[in-house]
C-alpha cells in the first residue's frame, strides 16, 4: 500500500522552503504541496487574532488540494495557530516548534536560548513546550527582528550581520549552550550566530527533526508514500512568483532546484 | 463656508503619521481619519498587483467614512497604486512622490539620490517624475530594505545603524546634494544619514511638502475646514492597535499624541 496524496506544508513565505527540503531528503517518495503566504508575509509583527486568521486560511487552501497531512513550516504560526488548524481537519498536523523543542532537548544540558520573531517570543510557546517536557529547564528567549531582513538581503557575513549578531546576542554569552532558530529565516546566518556565540553553543534548526517526527506519523498512520518514483513537489504563492523563486534560491542555496511557483489567490 | 468633512490618509502601516502631523501641524483645523493596514504591512516588498489591490480596498474604507480628500501616505502606494485610486473617486488624491519631487527640486543642483523600499525604487516613479518636471536631472536610486525594520527597531543611533547606512549608501558619496527619504518609515534616522552623508547633502522629507500641496489643494477647491476649532484626529488599524501605538509613539516622538486606535476589518 502506498498513499501518494501530498503532503501540505504552509509557511508566512518562502523560509520554510529549508523545512520542505528537509522532509524531501528524509522522505523522497513523498509528493509535497508548499503555499507561502508571500502576500501578507510577515507574520511575526503581528497579532495571534491575525496569524490564526491567516493560517486558517492557508490550511483550507491546502485541504482544498487533496492534503493527508499539514505541516506549519512557520515557527510564528505554529506558536500561535496550531490549535486552529487541529480543529480544521482529522488528518495530522505538525508545527515546526515541536521538532525545534526536542532536538534542543536532545543537545542541551545547562540552559537553551530561543531566538524568534516578536510574535513567537511574545507567545511563550518554546519555554512552555521545553518546560512541558523537561520540567525546570532554563529557558532565555529573545526576539531579533533584524535577523529576517538580512537574511532577505543576503547579508550573512558583512560587518551589519556581525553588529546585528552581537548587539541581539550579547545577553547568551556564556549562559547557553543549545540556541533554538525559532524562524525559518534564520538558517542562513548561523555562521555569524556561531561566531558571536562560540563553539560552545550547539544551533538547533528544527527542520530535521521535524522531517523525523513528519515521517513517524506518517508510518504510524499508514500515510507513507513508498516506492522509488521521487515524489512531486509544487509551490504556490499568493504574490509575486519572481520574488519568491530569487529569495527561495538565495535561502536554499543550489540544494533544491525550484522549477516555477504557481501564484494563487487565495484572499 | 467651512467644509468640516475629514481629510482620508493611508498608509501600509503607520510610518505614514509622519504625513498626518505635517498637515495637522500647517492645517490645525482640519479633521482627518487615518488607515493604517498594519495587517498586511509592508507593501515594499509585494508586487505592484498586490500593492493595487491593497491601496483600492484602503481607500474604499475611507470613502466609505465620508472624507473629502485621500492621501496616501506611502511612498510605495503612491508610486505603484496612484492612478488606480484617483479612478476610485472624484475628490481630489494626493500622494508623497509628488511633494518628495517638488522638495528635491527645489533643493537639488547637481544630483538627486532617492532611497525607498524594493517596490518604490523598482517603479522608477521618483526619476520619471523629476525629469518630466526638470528634463536631464541626474538621479541615482537605491532600495534600503533595513531601514524599515531599523526605525521600527527604534535603532537609530547604534552601531548598527551607523553599518547599515555606510553600506547602503556609501555609493552616494560626493556625487549627489539633495537625498529624497522615499519611504515614511526613515525620518528617525536623518541623524545616522546626514553624518555618513556629510552635511553637503540636504535630505528631503517629503511629509511638510505634502501637506502644502493638500493645503493649496483644498483651498483651490474650496473645501477647507475654517475657524479656530481644532479638528478632530481618527486613527484606524486593520491590526494590533497596541503594536501601532507603541511604535507610533517611537515614530512621532512626543510630538503628537495619539490617544487611541481602532481595529477595523477591511479585508
Amino acid at each position: 500500500m502506498s498513499d501518494t496524496r501530498p503532503i501540505g506544508i504552509f509557511d508566512s513565505g518562502i523560509g520554510g522552503l529549508t523545512v520542505l527540503r528537509a522532509i524531501h531528503e528524509l522522505l523522497p517518495a513523498e509528493s509535497i504541496v508548499y503555499l507561502g503566504d508571500t502576500a501578507r508575509v510577515p507574520y511575526g509583527t503581528k497579532s495571534k487574532e491575525t496569524i490564526i486568521k491567516y493560517s486558517v486560511n492557508n490550511a483550507r487552501f491546502l485541504l482544498s488540494q487533496g492534503v493527508k497531512m499539514i505541516v506549519v513550516a512557520c515557527n510564528t504560526a505554529s506558536a500561535h495557530a496550531l490549535d486552529d488548524v487541529v480543529r480544521l481537519t482529522d488528518y495530522p498536523v505538525i508545527g515546526v516548534v515541536e521538532g525545534g523543542v526536542i532536538a534542543a532537548l536532545k543537545k542541551a544540558s545547562v540552559a537553551i536560548g530561543v531566538i524568534g520573531t516578536e510574535a513567537t517570543i511574545r507567545s511563550n510557546k518554546y519555554p512552555s513546550e521545553i518546560n512541558r517536557l523537561h520540567p525546570g529547564t532554563k529557558v532565555i528567549s529573545k526576539a531579533c527582528p533584524l535577523f529576517v531582513a538580512l537574511a532577505e538581503e543576503g547579508w550573512t557575513d558583512n560587518e551589519v550581520a556581525h553588529a546585528v549578531t552581537k548587539e541581539y546576542l550579547q545577553e547568551f554569552k556564556g549562559k547557553i549552550d543549545a540556541l533554538v532558530l525559532g524562524c525559518t529565516h534564520y538558517p542562513p546566518l548561523k555562521g555569524v550566530i556561531q561566531s558571536v556565540l562560540g563553539d560552545g553553543v550547539r544551533l538547533i534548526d528544527s527542520a530535521e527533526e521535524t522531517a523525523r517526527i513528519v515521517g513517524e506519523r506518517l508510518t504510524g498512520l499508514g500515510l507513507r508514500a513508498n516506492g522509488s518514483t521521487r515524489g512531486k513537489i509544487s509551490l504556490a504563492v499568493t504574490d509575486s512568483p519572481e520574488r519568491s523563486l530569487e529569495v527561495g534560491r538565495r535561502l536554499l542555496g543550489e540544494n533544491l532546484e525550484i522549477s516555477g511557483v504557481t501564484l494563487v489567490d487565495i484572499i
